[in-house]
């Protein structure tokens, strides 16, 4: 039978196409601490429970494809507390932070167009990507340097007449990374010196440790019509499973356009957005508590690694993963390896291999896996103790790093 | 700002874009029946409601993306019961049917690619096409002959090498034809000759009226590798609102290839899982109840149609939607004429414009409107009136109906 190209040309996701290796240890009676995937075991707060229980009504109906008028009112009111300008009219509702992507991506793009996006990134924009028969072009950026942004110049080098957007995960999946004040100012000067968007994922946007202000594209007042913010409720209230994010921007135009996409799924699950509408409300001492306690995992995970011979990383400023060197010869097999044949008391680990963060074809991140710490303290010491006895009788331990 | 060729091509829904005039009646304090989407005002199955009130768990995690195994278990025997012999492994659970059918045309299409599909059809298809930049080309069905199917040497004579699948929706949106086992068996038989698959969007499968045995595409049981079946719950328990669907087939290969753009979104909502997997264990006398009662509502619609001078329908076999054909110079001019200044007793109407429902650029069916018969009996009465009063006041009506 016949599969499009477009399809057979899609990587399987790093960060679930192990899951099979995970499952028969499991079977063989393993513990696995899942370090893979940004599924945090923090509790989803009761607001969500209450609203979803007490939603009675006759018929399940459909919502507005825009998304409805309570969750999207609630959105605003969040943004204005960040002081982020958007009204109703500037957002609607989808399946999550990866619809409101891919709708990006869809509106703006045609096949051959191009997205810059720093390198290593988000897995699944391979993905949206492919979709849309657009291709990412790759901006490097190194862990030495904390994965910040090249100079200006150097991005702009790589723009042509085929670029659509540079392409943002601020704070950082899988680096870490936060932006400062500067780099938003300079890829929004780019943007509008060459008449591109900003696609901002900042799904994560409460996860920073060190006392820095969080600077959002949000900020970037004189070019809200070209900032097109991607959010979600899946990681700011450990709601992963309700599937509900937002695509919001100043563009009228760019409203109409998404709308279509929006009308064509009909609309995002009504009782996901009641129980969304719910979440934030959430008091703000829920995020304070739950940015206290992923900056207290990152600390307990990033001085277990810098105890580990021959890994290297650097200390992520944000979000909840960390990209880690290894000292073997290709991270995906160290895994599988792992999860097959190293326990320690019964319990192993899982990380995601670092290569499926780089743009397809690839050779880069062979020997880098993501680990995101979204597991309580003791978890995480218990399973790093197991990573450092696996790296250390790994068969495929290599003597030093790769440059 | 730059815009893709792909979305400005996109159609709005016929279905949606006129909400703008029902709103602005209602406003002006009219009430507005809508027979314009297929949203039906059947109570949702209790057991829906208990399943998502007794949903408790710490955090609101990922869902598999393959779907949650209990819900994929409840669909296998509910086939089973339809005799569809589909195991677990050949479903995915996907958000609405509407997912699903995309993702079936991303699995196959390329840029350009053809899917030959019966005209006129389902709006939201040109989306799902569009989106992959695939070809809609259009199979013609007519009134006259209660929107069946030419003979399969008419159809063989559309297939060319770019051919990549016929297209169905039976019972059939918006036509509401029931496909017989003959025509099932044409198709089938070219799908084979010509190494292509079907697309067998069967979300109506439970809404036949006159006694007839439903053949399905899951009983080409020689085919079942070239069947891309579509599932939904949203008409069948009245849970359109749940955004919960599935896509099936015995194919490894194709399941392999298609949850790459499974893991590409995560999941489906973990809570509308659940409460869909609930819907399944519906007693049969709920299907069987709300059977009688569209059939009850199509009698009505359809005896106050014939009664309309100058109107032409046929009569629906499945499915709850009727394409009506009036003496009007524009459909959709008519309908937003409808809403602003035609009313009974302060009550109005709105029907989809039938255009829509043909391949873009058509002027197919531009004095058609589809119905959906999803009110209770004394609504759809008083909207008929509304209509047969409407008809007669408008300004644009024509002596006649066009050829």
């Amino acid at each position: 039978m016949h599969f499009s190209d477009r399809i057979k040309a899609m990587q399987t996701s790093p960060i679930r196409r192990l899951l099979p290796f995970s499952d028969e240890a499991k079977k063989a009676g393993k513990k696995v601490y899942h370090l893979n995937i940004g599924q945090p075991d923090i509790k989803t707060p009761d607001g969500y429970f209450e609203a979803v229980r007490s939603f009675k009504v006759d018929t399940v109906a459909y919502a507005a494809s825009q998304g409805r008028d309570d969750l999207r009112d609630a959105i605003v009111e969040y943004y204005r507390a960040w002081d982020i300008p958007f009204e109703r009219g500037d957002v609607y509702i989808t399946n999550g932070g990866s619809e409101a992507l891919w709708f990006a991506v869809m509106t703006i793009c045609d096949p051959g167009d191009e997205l810059l996006v720093p390198e290593p990134f988000y897995a699944n924009y391979n993905a949206f990507a492919q979709s849309a028969l657009a291709r990412l072009v790759p901006i490097p950026t190194k862990a030495e340097n904390g994965f910040h942004l090249p100079p200006a110049q150097v991005i702009e080098k790589m723009i042509t007449p085929k670029t659509r957007a540079i392409w943002i995960s601020n704070p950082g999946n899988p680096t870490g990374a936060v932006y400062t004040a500067s780099e938003l100012e300079a890829i929004t000067a780019l943007a509008k010196k060459h008449d591109i968007y900003i696609i901002a994922d900042e799904v994560y946007r409460e996860f920073t440790y060190d006392g820095e202000k969080f600077t959002s594209a949000g900020h970037m007042k004189d070019a809200l019509d070209r900032v097109i913010m991607v959010d979600s409720v899946s990681k700011r209230f450990s709601a992963c499973g309700a599937r509900v994010g937002c695509v919001a921007i100043k563009n009228k135009e760019f409203m109409a356009q998404v709308l279509k996409l929006c009308q064509g799924r009909l609309c995002v699950s009504t009782l996901e957005q009641v129980g969304a509408a719910a979440l934030y409300k959430t008091p703000k001492s829920y995020l304070e508590e739950v940015n206290r306690e992923y900056k207290a995992r990152r600390d307990v995970l990033y001085s277990a690694l810098k105890g580990m011979d021959g890994v290297v990383c650097e200390e992520p400023k944000g979000a909840f993963y960390v990209m880690v060197k290894m000292p073997v010869d290709d991270a995906e097999k160290f895994i599988i390896w792992m999860l097959g044949n190293y326990d320690v008391n019964g319990e192993t680990m899982m990380g995601a291999p670092g290569n499926g963060f780089y743009a397809p074809g690839a050779e880069r991140g062979k020997d880098e896996m993501r680990l995101a710490y979204v597991l309580k303290k003791e978890d995480l010491v218990k399973a790093m103790n197991v990573l450092k006895g696996a790296l250390a009788a790994y068969p495929g331990r290599v003597e030093a790093i790769k440059a």
